[in-house]
């Protein structure tokens, strides 16, 4: 059995059963950690690998890689996928009004928060995708995921991991220099996340978290959100899968709604079929909807493209995702 | 003018107004860092404390200091503070059966949450109290938060600063060696405060994130919530005003529900004196419901009380207060 | 003094202040069923009213007069008004699936729901509307509505209220015989109301509930929600208000997202202004987004414009309004 | 085969399998009203039924049977049951102030609520409860009950249908004539029902809503909530299925957490046996946390225990269940 191509041109269009069965027999993680397993690639992150990180913080300047979490996201209520709603419990009016109750003065302000754990900024955790009915490792979904949440991989067991080392691929300035920006609709390829790294000088090593750019956030924020929730845009080609899977990387963000290329790379109806192949098989954790702009100026002023990233998820029981706000720290 | 008593013996245990009004008044920094300031205490951290903080990683060890976050947590209720909800909006046993409506082979599960940002694990941000109507550096507190959120102090100002040196200061394991665990209503004192940081050979620098256990937690998770959301508590005495403000430290946060001590030393109606002072009036970031534990093993295995924090709130637009998910690096 | 006009071109559409004012002291009720009042013209509805209404039960039909709560609603988020998200606890494939824990074949779901209150088919309440920081009956706002809700006029003291006589009066069906619905824009006026009641050959007596189908949710059935939540309608003019007073009614509903016309009438901004008016000063409650169009349907069926109404709130503790299902009995 | 006992001395108190397997084939309506019902026993309600009922308003007097919906309720948390959260998105101490940003004076107040719809008083829904997988009618529980709410049998295909002669069973009354209070544990049994109707000279005809007072939630009120929500309470038997088989009522409600008898009849593990023998299997809607007291008065007071009933849920696109205001009108 040969290795599936990296060239999308390969693709057979019509058939994506076939594309994404190739690509998750040929890059299946099950079993590489134990049959307990609920960490998937975070398993290649060394505490050496951190401490080496940590190394690359010589300017001490942190830079926040989440959006926003506001009522004015780009959620349109696809599968309940709204914007969250934050409401006040308390308020600095009501203090000032002195009709809050507390003695001596005292005034308090207080909130509530209702929100799609994949609204804004995230990680997909484990329990996020299935293959066909099967889950991280070889689990049966339905022993995974219930109404009570997941069983099994939910986001608090990976709670006290997700800090290493970070490396932007900035794929938007490589491919567009001009603009910074690739159009909706590229598939990025193996050839370009390899191409980025050369010219950035950077070599991609087990237990990073990769942070790929396209530059569509950027469009967003100039021209409005529009369709960033689910509709064109730049992200990995489905062939990216081996190497995402060879390359032992932790996990990997994107500033886009949904990581890989939309609309998705066939002509018979599809939906994310990266996703199908990389976290139930590979057991990779994905980032969605982060903010890389700033990163990406700070990378290109220093013309460094590592730091340490910290990007720990709220350990919500049985979350498969968790709203972030992944730092950088230069 | 004599600075506050440092001694909670010198309390009026019966004028709580004069004895917040002392301390607001000794120890404010309104104007400090410009009247557009939002971010208090949290100026004193410098990118080269950053940069110092990145070297105590030795071990690349990463201890999660947040609590859980679900519905068996501590609330009840008071002023609508509750335990988080979580409810999916997709399902592994969903996918399995197949009734999801996606091509291939694909499944998926999706998850929301309506919880108070109070709730578990958590900032206070300077919009979350009053004294006497005023905010964080003078402002009207009808000016800064209303039902809109918090306008001007909004915990998304601070999305990128939570990451310097963390100290632990565990009272709890100093005073109490054979338990680790002060009891319910002891008041820290600002000579506790120094006593234990001694007796770790640790200074507590300016900008600094200063956690302190008591050990509350611990006696919870052995023995039940019981009123760990409001009840009786080990915490700091309203007397270390003082010592929070001449310390320069940047936030600190402990492992109780309160920060403070419970009962608050007062023997009419009082309720948190010491939120009071440091919040509105010193800008100080204040940290609750952390979960210390295992640091303070790791702390003291290594016999070293500090390591990198990184502690970045969800930049929710308008809030006054965020979940969190801190870690320590070892 | 003389009463305001009741000829919309009468209106001086430069000067919303005046015109509003002039209509909030020509019909104030404050004081009329004393300081402690709580439900305003639902005074109006006798006893004998109810038994007259409930005769006019004839064929045993319910009609429903509320459109479905659901994420497909025509919210678009203004003031953070959403449509509501339905998520399961529990589901019947997961009770299939035999994962629910319970004993000898049970199985069950359950369901949670997050919603504005004002999302839907709804009342609002006498604490929904301010003129000038005065609420129903002369009170304060802030005396009235504070951040832990109504603590006056909550919609909890009317929840045994809400039956008596309902009269249709489709003005959509009057005004455009040939497709039963008005443009939007079109301010409905007291000649339009009268006339519309004597082709009907009903009455308006003290104590009915009057609704007023325009026909603009017929329109949005066949095209879409569009700009349905706060966009252009037709709905009633602002020189409605004394018909609204001297009638008597107990309260009145619309089809329209916001019972009034819209845009408003004034060449400056204005936002509402019937509502000022007959909310806080005439003490009106008025129900808005209703489903008129089976009822219409039967009505004109049956020639008879009047029936049994019967529509309770949901008796939420502070609430400045209720979701409510209506029926009409006839 | 023989009909199942309806005295609960002839249950086998280890066998809850076969004593609910007996009532649910005894009294399956599966097919009755079609293939395609979604309405069960709510079709026994004729038009007739309900003009009758309409005679019965004789003073005009409506009576709310809901309790309060607030955060104080009686819910804990069990399967995430837990009580409203009800906020505010804007406050008349806002509007006071003047910080909403409406032209001429305007001010409003708006809301929302996040809640289970089994948090307080309410109707289960036919997509409630399952029988070894099977829903009303036969369907398989997954077929029906998704993660996107009940696909068959919402509680929207119901919203024009409760309006009938309502029936209160006072057995709390008529078997503890000194305190009207049934005790916890008590078990309501066909021979009680029949009883009360006697007494109260009324009787059970097809298409009529039954209320069965209980007398517990008068203890709660004047005890607070306890175990309101699960624990030991009064309650129907199992063996009163016959009864509200044969008795084709329409629907059934009473003041009680849930329904039936607690703890259920069994020494072995059993849960709510009544609900999966007459939720899927007759296809009766139950109605619990009702308020009965008010109306128990009145019908003592009146010496008549029939009315007219009003209790429309709301139309919550495929929700098992909905919050309700259920009005008695005399």
């Amino acid at each position: 059995m040969t290795a599936p191509s990296e060239n999308p041109a390969d693709l057979d269009r019509h058939n994506p059963e076939s594309e994404i069965a190739a690509r998750a027999h040929a890059h299946r993680n099950w079993g590489r950690w134990g049959e307990d397993d609920v960490r998937g690639t975070l398993n290649f992150i060394e505490p050496s690998h951190r401490v080496a990180a940590s190394r690359l913080v010589r300017l001490g300047r942190v830079i926040s890689l989440a959006q926003r979490f506001d009522t004015d996201g780009p959620q349109k209520g696809w599968r309940r996928r709204t914007n969250p709603v934050h409401t006040m419990t308390d308020t600095g009016v009501d203090a000032e009004r002195g009709t809050q109750g507390f003695p001596h003065g005292m005034g308090g302000a207080d909130d509530v928060i209702a929100m799609p754990l994949q609204c804004s900024t995230q990680w997909d955790g484990l329990g996020h995708i299935f293959d066909h009915g099967y889950a991280w490792n070889g689990r049966r979904a339905g022993d995974v995921v219930t109404s009570d949440g997941d069983l099994v991989t939910g986001i608090e067991h990976v709670a006290d991991v997700f800090v290493s080392r970070g490396v932007l691929l900035d794929v938007g300035r490589h491919l567009e220099p001009a603009t910074g920006e690739l159009p909706d609709g590229y598939g990025i390829t193996a050839a370009d996340l390899d191409a980025t790294a050369a010219a950035a000088g950077v070599e991609i090593c087990r237990g990073d978290v990769v942070l790929v750019r396209t530059g569509q956030y950027s469009r967003t924020r100039r021209e409005g959100w529009g369709d960033y929730a689910g509709g064109p845009a730049p992200g990995l080609s489905l062939t990216t899968a081996g190497w995402l899977h060879r390359s032992e990387i932790a996990a990997i963000a994107t500033d886009t709604w949904g990581f890989e290329v939309r609309p998705n790379e066939f002509d018979v109806p599809a939906f994310q079929p990266l996703h199908q192949v990389v976290i139930p098989n590979i057991g990779l954790t994905v980032g969605e909807m982060w903010n890389l702009d700033e990163l990406a100026e700070a990378c290109a002023a220093e013309n460094r493209w590592e730091f340490l990233l910290s990007a720990a998820p709220l350990p919500i029981t049985g979350a498969v995702g968790s709203p972030i706000n992944p730092v950088a720290v230069l």
